[in-house]
């Protein structure tokens, strides 16, 4: 029994990226842009219907106050601001839900700020206050992150992802996009990711090594090239072998 | 017994505008801006505790996304989308109101929002629309405006106010902002349109005539020359005066 | 002998619009986003690099300020304001340009402030002053637009454009985009169209009535489906025809 | 003869910040918002007129991306796009300038960018990179940081500045905000400071050393309470010293 997660709703205005549609068709749970780095209103609320419509789980996938660099680039923010930021877009993101017969039921952080809250504690704190000050969610990131220790010390559900698509080092973190062996392309090695990872918690790190994981949710990209047909594939893979996939925070009706 | 309402929370970032807790110890509904044309998250939750304190209701002061031109430019946005930013206004407004023990409990457009929902029946119907997707609240507005007629025609509670400081035609409409008459400046003229209003429901316009209003609300200016100074002239005649002030949508505490 | 333009450089940060490479092969003057509708300062740097090295013109393709409507929607600017941020937009794409080699030859306002600019005398004039300020630059635009009427009228060259993928009316005005004919979808049309216009000019609306246009540019459109292979053919059909291509404000070395 | 500088121009559409008219006054070289942290088209070009109307020297005060923050966060924006910002932003305001009737003539960059630019290698030779792709213009910065390291190495003129109003440490760094002695608030000590400057070029650190220093420009604050009577008492105490007070890179006439 897994998640499958991905970043949707990431357009803005005029523009487009990725497939959410199709994403939505095999997913559990849509990390959905609140329109600070991606995501207008009515993506918001187009992308929360669809959701709702395939019983998707809908995440507030919060996010740096930067649309011109889609939300890539550590800012400095200051903490205090940082959890009202990410107060007013879960707040924006669960009206669109709530909207479209579903809520937001678990908050991510999306690019640089995911990035930050691995180690920057003042910042991981931050989102955790933000989340907290919405009511409380469970919190998705990275395990061993300070934003998951902080979202269990405020007695939040702190949930640990992997990536379907990265490769990882020995000592289980992530290899940086610029070495080699960073990205999985090939369909078979992501799908053996997805079905190792499901059946027995472990990882196969770019040297061989064998990790123990207890992530319980599988991050699927969807704006690199044949991001959709690795999702399916995956999907395919994981239901033919019997895995259940189920939301870790399900979606619940208003 | 009258409501007294006024535009707060203008600033944006390190910008001020008006005098945000002076006029909270003076009004009983806040119009509290949301991002689109004023207002970060961080103004937002602060007015929200400071009106959460003082048991002032709060309201969403919703508008055109247009920080640059503080939302006083009418701008031909789709009427799908705009219901969409009204729907996502409310709710991030809402959240910050919910972190600080109050909720959102009305919605007032601001600025050339305001003025086209006079008339613009396709703009007032997408305001009605955003705000009956966030489940319903009443709406306050110029009496006789397409809004209201919308709102109520959506069985939504319709509240119409007044002005403390505009002139008025024999007509009942706002005498044109470049028109002598246009401002009462005087404080003795601001205290009779408010004593006047509460007690008989009357407003005298610039010639003398005297017209009947419905009005459930006074509006007052907070960015004006003196604004501070009449409010408060405006809340003590009326409480000596042995008129009630109460919100026509109280706070609650969720 | 004419000229052809289209729309270019209209993605934002991560997002892109169009084939922007693809259309510098084939038009001889570039509409450049100067980030207010579109564009931010690295396209616009990348996309005037790309037009100098293949000696088309760089115009500035001026917008209202809205990244969320893609300068698609009216808005009500103050025609002094509108023309300062005109002025503002030509001179951060003349920087752009000068550091890759070329220079702004012209300018043509973008999306609904090229619709607006048809009829709505103060907003054309707007646009106007801010390019006089500027030193003064051809201005392009739709036939019998205040606009071009305002250009000549400062002194300014006027240069009138027609559409190769739009259908006219028999008095000349485009068909509204509702209605049926209003888009050339194949590319015989397209193709007639433009050696008419280049060979004649002359114009069939869509009840076959001839039109006399002195339309002096063509303008291509690069965001709709089977865009590049029109203008593609266009192009070759007009090479082959014996109609030379030229800028009609050719680029300038700094 | 020492020239004085302020930051102007940072409001933004109806906010206000500080006295640009009061500060033109005193002021030999004006450090013009342009956009990205503060600074509508409208502002830039009325500023601009003031400054060529006083012959005062309009500076590029150029920024990161952020409004919401006013440029005072650290962003960490890739140099190459970094660079496209400083030269859409010179460009822009230069535009605004040569329709006053005077130009840019120099460049400083704010906030962040200009703490970023101190000691990051990366940021700083972007921003002079961003100054050469606009022609190249004396670049005003902190003495010691690597903003006049790399303006110099790219043969530019590097101006170094002081500070009237911060408390300096032995080793002649600033004193930071947080600590005493950071601000100097008392007339009287801000006056001297100028003084010493001007006449022998010495900076007095809070523990009475003495720094010898090669600033060829005096930075007074416009926002901080009392700052435009310490700019005039400055402006005087210097013209009767006998000091000229000539901006380092003079206005020129288009």
């Amino acid at each position: 029994m897994i998640d499958l997660n991905s970043d949707l709703g990431e357009g803005f205005g005029v523009w487009r990226l990725g497939d959410d549609t199709a994403l939505l068709d095999v997913v559990t749970s849509a990390n959905v842009a609140c329109g600070f780095h991606a995501g207008d209103p009515s993506t918001m609320r187009r992308v929360c219907r669809e959701a709702a419509e395939r019983g998707v789980a809908v995440g507030a996938q919060v996010s740096y106050r930067d649309l011109a660099g889609f939300g890539r680039r550590f800012i400095d923010v200051d903490p205090l601001e940082l959890a009202d930021e990410v107060l007013y877009q879960v707040g924006a993101l669960d009206a669109c839900a709530r909207a479209t017969g579903t809520a937001v039921t678990y908050v991510k952080p999306h690019g640089a700020l995911y990035n930050a809250a691995v180690h920057h504690e003042a910042q991981a704190r931050a989102v955790v206050d933000g989340v907290r000050a919405f009511g409380g969610l469970p919190v998705l990131g990275l395990p061993g992150s300070r934003l998951l220790a902080a979202a269990e010390a405020a007695g939040l559900r702190a949930v640990p992802e992997a990536f379907a698509d990265r490769g990882y080092t020995p000592e289980g973190t992530l290899v940086p996009r610029k070495d080699p062996g960073a990205l999985l392309t090939d369909t078979a090695a992501v799908v053996d990711r997805a079905l190792r990872l499901a059946e027995a918690g472990e990882l196969v790190a770019v040297d061989g090594t064998v990790l123990k994981t207890d992530a319980a949710s599988l991050c699927l990209h969807g704006d690199t090239p044949g991001a959709v047909e690795h999702a399916r594939a995956v999907r395919d893979s994981l239901t033919s072998a019997g895995v259940d996939l189920v939301a870790f925070a399900p979606p619940i009706r208003p």
